[in-house]
């Protein structure tokens, strides 16, 4: 069974997983970027975007650990890109470049239907109309035996999360206070879902814990 | 120069410091006991509450430093008892038996006046009317050169960090979800104050973070 997963998704101390007023300039809002500042003083972090270097250590490793077995990808369609509405083209095909950092099929949740993209590298964006539900039953088949990862942003995570279909959910907690943004842990967006702790270590700039579902 | 500090605060990973309906039987509101599980799990908490027993190690070094230097403690009143408005009588003299494990003076935030309260051991309960600023001069006096903490709850702990007058906030995120409650770390109750990571560690029950004012 594919087992649902959330990896390395990084909160504030104060519960924000974006900044307020994202845009293209600030796709996670604003202070938002100071949420991955760990992640691109890694090893893995810097391999990601072409670069070499960068730490290794704990950050690393869970960073590497967090694509391991992933079969596919589940994202919201503003981790997608900045459009909203109709595609005025078909120009857009995502903030990652020509070989983005998946390697595996990625469906975007949209309400515009659109084709898929085959990118370089492996990666092959699918957009889907018709809910979470369904974008899952294509991920699940489409990972081939593989985990399903739920990338984000903080909508479809809370989204996933209110259904109770994530299996295990993996957060990194960044000690910054943004003030405000979008929060993730909000019962009014979550509703009441059974978690207990499966794992807990911290870098010197980094809490990580692990939850699975009970 | 006594610094103003929190320390071992307990938050849950959604945020909260104390669960929603708070009462006589359930003073940190439902839920909120599982806040404190961790603490009473180490020799520290043990001895504090006159067992023994308990584990060492991280979670256990932490509390003890907690303590050390304190010269004085602020609290709010609904942290000292369950009772609202005037005092009845004299007869609530906090929740920690006649020998609090304090030892030194605790001042009492409360809008409604009342003498002093000498407990064995070194504890003495001054009941202060005028505001947190006059709650702090008369610690920071109190505690004749030691460090003066905030020991709760959440809405003491707010206004002071609203008045940008807290060193050092020191916190310990215990993995659960509470769901709703008394959120600490809220914008529009603490305003927007300037802290770096001053230290960050994990047991593997617990994320401790330290924060210190910029």
């Amino acid at each position: 069974m594919a087992r649902v997963v959330v990896r390395n998704f990084a909160v504030s101390l104060d519960g924000f997983g974006a900044g307020p007023d994202q845009n293209l300039d600030n796709p996670i809002g604003a202070g938002g970027d100071r949420l991955h500042t760990w992640i691109f003083e890694t090893r893995f972090g810097r391999q990601m975007i072409g670069g070499d270097g960068g730490s290794v250590g704990l950050d690393n490793d869970l960073l590497e650990q967090g694509d391991q077995g992933i079969g596919a990808t589940i994202m919201g369609r503003n981790m997608f890109g900045p459009i909203r509405g109709d595609w005025p083209d078909e120009a857009w095909r995502g903030w990652w470049g020509d070989n983005p950092p998946y390697h595996h099929p990625v469906f975007v949740l949209t309400h515009h239907p659109r084709q898929p993209i085959e990118m370089q590298g492996g990666t092959t964006f699918y957009f889907v109309a018709d809910g979470i539900q369904s974008a899952l039953d294509q991920a699940v088949n489409a990972a081939q035996g593989g985990d399903v990862r739920i990338g984000g942003g903080i909508s479809t995570i809370q989204q996933y999360l209110r259904a109770g279909l994530i299996d295990e959910l993996g957060l990194a907690i960044v000690p910054i206070l943004l003030g405000s943004g979008e929060r993730l842990l909000e019962s009014a967006r979550i509703g009441s879902p059974n978690y207990e702790l499966a794992g807990l270590a911290s870098s010197d700039r980094v809490a990580h814990i692990r939850l699975q579902r009970v």
